[in-house]
């Protein structure tokens, strides 16, 4: 079999999933999207995520453009690694494609949920099954057209590097890791960006309703209520498919370079797909992780009166199986059963085909078993909420010392599951094996991310159904979904943790052979101090995330002040509020805001590494493991009081009492809630991107600092 | 001259320390205590100090028992390392008197602390100046016991080891750091125990208070008053003496064992101290800085009207630059000019005595700078606490994420600031000149515990004459005082976190040494996994502190509860409360809550170690960083929540409006201090102890993984 027909192969594979996102989508378009009311209010909301994707996008285009220039100059002299040439300007298109996949898949994303939001809540109007049908078919788009994409722009670029040019293997995979870079930095900028402009516009309508107007945060009569659910749509739907596109594309990558290790050893071999099936195997898993997403997304319906959880579940582990099955199957076929080889890191090592087939396995299953320790941490059902609802009643204090204690704790577990994943995939083959186990945990990716976004599309059905004013069954039921999708976006939470962790971790591996280094060091000063500054940046990232939502919402304070002063009638619900002003400020503060912390990103490791090349191997090491467990902690402690509140609103019985809104111990659990909200939908989960582009310049930049 | 002579007389600088500090603390006790009401105060809080640590020290016995007869088994067969026996059943011995040092310090400590406190209160009932000077005095005895029964201990342990035996210096220098095992363990437990114990009484008597009587936390009726008072004592007082202590041995030892990777280079030198002249420089160091630090007391005094900080400045920072001038002069006649020494992690390094004072100094000017980088952040003066204040208005939330921000962002700068100390410490002299930089730090640890401990004695009085109901102009001027002391509690809480740091470092450094190993290189995948778990302890071990404390508050409440319900007439004021109960209760839970965080610090290395040594390598650098970093967190959050709720009661504008006690800004900054009190307290600062611990146990059991 020639090895070109796979490569050929690879591409379609992203093709299939577009088109099938595409089905999908007009599936979803062609529902009835209700009322008049219904229609109007998701046309504001709507209106406002294009608004703020297209100010976010015309920033992002001017930085995409410059630093492909920048890119474009620096390869422009050819530079040799072990008497090989690694570089070319083509690093600027590599990039160039990789930021429009990454900003395409958001757009989709986005556009695809707001349509999906409304028909959801009408079809919520008929019963359970039919909204979750529609919920889970806009984000089953979403999560196709993410690694679609991601298939198609680097299976596309290797077929072209590859067929076009007579670089060497290694160049190309080269030249394609800043398609990496590309996606990274527009997922940084829409993770921070989307993210602040959730939290500003939910924590401003919501304190702003509450000090001017007694007005609760989703009442048409409070003008933040479209921003918020705006919020919603790019931060929570863009923002999580941005950062798993770049996990997505980044583990990938990374274990494509640590591939090339290999092409020595695999030369010669009688292969289906030669030398390269080392390169290539990355790509063909996740093809066949595509399909297998295809297949599992049939496993997803349930009855009338039956459960959406136990339907979801059947899809998202269902698929983890059959994968399981599928990637024994492939890489049985494309690796021979042992080889061994000598990589710079990793010095000699004698590598079985079933030794990767493991690693994957490994990687597919601590996926799921941090998020089952997230979920365990972030459920309503489970002890650690039950105690931070207890802590409710001696004051907002305690509750958030208890919170605070809940998401310490919760580092542990899934720092060990990551300890044993790491040792235990090395074990089976290597970096390669650690690569390829980030792999592995990301092949399903396309459902796993249907599952995912699934759930704010469900959160933004309800907003609908209360703000037109529906009976109250279909709340019911549109809470019902968005109950599920909270422990869902937990999972899914973890998963992306965990998911960056490795990537991270494949890209700091592949940055190291690349930048010729055997060995970091940390008894080395440079290499410690480096390792105490990466430690240091996820704090101050996160600082200034928290301090840009703190901004963003007075600004979103005094929008909604100025309007209750100044429109006549506004507070008795005669006179409609300017929501697109509020849209406006949530927006210009989101754009403004996302610049430092962005740059702080970049800037950073060019700098180190323009140092010292070890210190910047001890920055990406400390960056990990801290920026990892401080997302951990942020994340489940934010999850965790939001649940606790939940959990006391739904009048579950604490300790005999039942509290139930409107108590002190609410009021308290409510200020949990609203610190955990930049905590978990802010500065959390823009560490993932934080340590996997800190990564992946590195990577970029490895052969100009060899 | 005779090498001897110089180790006999470094213990007799001890000596001079302690009869010092006895001269100051008789002159303490004549002072007068006041009026009935405040003896029989004052007597009830000693009484609940003295019982506190009888019970703690009771339970410790054991332990310290237990271990001691572990290490002199486990150390009964002789072990060799390049060919030399490095190990002796005499490290139960050491152990045992480190242990016992560092208790009794603490007793020392607490026990002038406690006669100190109303002699303060009736010092202030004349003027500011005697109240300073009976507070400083209190602190400098607390001090100069530190100091000085460090530099006894250790310095009589060398000198009987050495004259007694036959051993190699090598040998003698590994038998002695079971010394700072000793101190590190006995630290732990009375950080955390102390730690525990104040801030649950605090907590508890806050808001029982509030809860069940609407009494404030420092009235009378408050059956849990003089609980919280004795917790100043317990935690503060005895918990940062501790703290210090470990800190102060444990780079003297760390230097000592990398001094003996010169002895080959220093065999035959002509130098004074002979070819031990490296490994005696740490001790002879700290015993000319603790000349200096009594020198600098007497720098320390202010006329009526003058200003307390500068007379506290003016000690210490006075006690610093002559520090400088000393060391100079005491390296030059130390060490020769220039000396070149392979050594197994640095490698071949050329070595000067100017790099070496060079380093000294580092140490010295690092730790004052971080201590400005907290005051900056955490004084009431500053735009930090500004802004908290400002966003208290909105209410706790974001007070709240605001606090949490600024504890973030104010880890940046030490992190810069370590990272250039360890890099320039390096280039002076390779790893011995990181170590020496540490005991540069400490050397004028004598007097900058003086003003450490000076703040909660001052505390203390204020307390003591709000119970005693004395005019409110000597209440006035312990505020004052107090006031002054949360300055220096901050420059002190820096303090101690940046000389952790680095002896930890020091130690870790040693622990290679020792381990003979030479590079712990990250990529390794058990390395990495060592480095991610050392990472999650701080989280859970802080999360265990936080969680003890919950526990502990409770138990407090539901006590304070009882005896309002079963006093008949305590609310009314003509009914006693129980006091003994409650600071039994706080004693019972902080002993019976300080074993597992305890336990967990000291057996993970242990366990990690026998698995392998590279591992726990890869623990260590983790531990150090992410514990470094998270306790600044900790601590600067809960320094600014605390200054910002000051700021509000003390009537600063805020934005031109003055806000006061009462107001809803007011409870939402105690929100905030609440959620700050286990923060900067317990868990911030028991992490200190963490690092250091598990790096003490790693060279401590290094000859058996080696």
């Amino acid at each position: 079999m020639n090895y070109q027909l796979v490569t050929y192969c690879i591409p379609v594979a992203g093709v299939i999933a577009l088109v099938f996102a595409m089905v999908r989508a007009r599936w979803v378009n062609r529902q009835d999207p209700g009322t008049d009311a219904m229609i109007e209010i998701a046309g504001a909301i709507s209106r406002g995520a294009r608004a703020f994707l297209r100010r976010e996008y015309r920033v992002l285009g001017f930085f995409v453009l410059a630093v492909a220039v920048l890119l474009f100059f620096v390869n422009w002299q050819e530079r040799t690694l072990d008497g090989e040439v690694v570089n070319s300007p083509m690093v600027a298109i590599s990039f160039l494609v990789g930021a429009l996949c990454s900003g395409l898949a958001g757009f989709i994303g986005m556009q695809v949920a707001t349509r999906a939001n409304v028909r959801t809540t009408h079809a919520a109007r008929k019963g359970l099954a039919p909204a979750l049908n529609v919920a889970f078919s806009g984000g089953l788009v979403m999560g196709l057209s993410v690694v679609g994409l991601g298939i198609l722009g680097l299976g596309s670029l290797f077929l072209i590097y590859d067929n076009l040019t007579d670089w060497s293997p290694t160049r190309v995979v080269n030249v394609i890791a800043s398609f990496s870079l590309g996606a990274s930095s527009i997922a940084l900028f829409a993770r921070v960006g989307g993210g602040i402009y959730t939290k500003a516009a939910d924590v401003g309508a919501d304190l702003a309703g509450k000090v001017y107007a007694g007005i609760p945060e989703d009442d048409p009569r409070n003008p933040a209520t479209i921003a918020d659910n705006v919020g919603d749509n790019v931060g929570d739907v863009a923002g999580m498919g941005a950062d798993l596109f770049e996990s997505y594309v980044g583990s990938i990558i990374g274990t494509m370079v640590l591939g090339t290790g290999f092409l020595a050893a695999f030369d010669g071999m009688d292969l289906p797909t030669g030398m390269l099936s080392p390169v290539l195997l990355p790509l063909v898993l996740a093809g066949a992780g595509i399909l297998v997403s295809v297949a599992g997304s049939f496993l997803v319906h349930t009855r009338e009166g039956g459960s959406p959880q136990k339907a979801l579940n059947l899809g998202e582990f269902g698929a983890s199986a059959i994968m399981a099955v599928v990637a024994f199957f492939v890489i049985r076929w494309m690796l021979p059963e042992s080889w061994s080889a000598t990589t710079p890191i990793v010095g000699s090592f004698s590598y079985t085909s079933l030794g990767v087939f493991w690693a994957v396995l490994i990687g597919l299953a601590s996926g799921v078993f941090i998020g089952l320790s997230t979920e365990y941490f972030t459920s309503t059902h489970t002890p650690p909420t039950l105690e931070i609802a207890r802590q409710s009643v001696t004051g907002p204090a305690t509750n958030i010392i208890s919170g605070l204690g809940v998401g310490m704790y919760s580092t542990g577990i899934p720092a060990l599951i990551l300890a044993g994943a790491i040792i235990g995939a090395h074990a089976c083959a290597g970096l390669y094996g650690v690569a390829i186990a980030a792999v592995g945990m990301l092949s399903v990716t396309g459902i796993q991310l249907a599952v995912d976004a699934y759930g704010p599309i469900s959160d933004n059905a309800g907003g609908i159904a209360e703000m037109a004013k529906l009976p109250p069954e279909v709340r019911a039921r549109t809470d019902k979904l968005d109950a599920v999708g909270n422990t869902t976006a937990a999972i899914g939470k973890g998963f992306a943790i965990g998911s960056a962790a490795l990537t991270a971790l494949a890209l700091f591996a592949a940055f190291m052979q690349q930048a010729g280094m055997e060995t970091i060091n940390v008894a080395a000063p440079h290499i410690l101090a480096g390792l105490l500054l990466g430690a240091a940046l996820p704090y101050v990232f996160s600082a200034m995330a928290m301090a840009a939502v703190g901004r963003a919402s007075s600004d979103m304070i005094n929008e909604v002040g100025r309007q209750f002063n100044e429109i006549p009638g506004l507070r008795e619900g005669t006179a409609s509020a300017e929501y697109a002003r509020c849209v406006d400020i949530s927006t210009a503060a989101a754009i403004r805001e996302m610049i430092a912390p962005g740059l702080l990103a970049l800037v950073v490791p060019v700098v180190i590494g323009f140092i010292s090349k070890d210190m910047l191997g001890g920055l990406l090491a400390g960056v990990t493991v801290s920026g990892v467990l401080f997302a951990i902690f942020q994340s489940n402690a934010g999850g965790a009081w939001d649940n606790a509140k939940k959990r006391i609103e739904t009048g579950m019985s604490i300790d005999g009492k039942v509290l139930g809104k409107g108590t002190e111990a609410h009021k308290a659990a409510v200020a949990g809630d609203t610190v955990g909200d930049p905590f978990k939908d802010t500065s959390g989960p823009s560490l993932n991107i934080l340590i996997k582009l800190i990564a992946v310049v590195a990577l970029v930049i490895a052969p100009l600092i060899a």
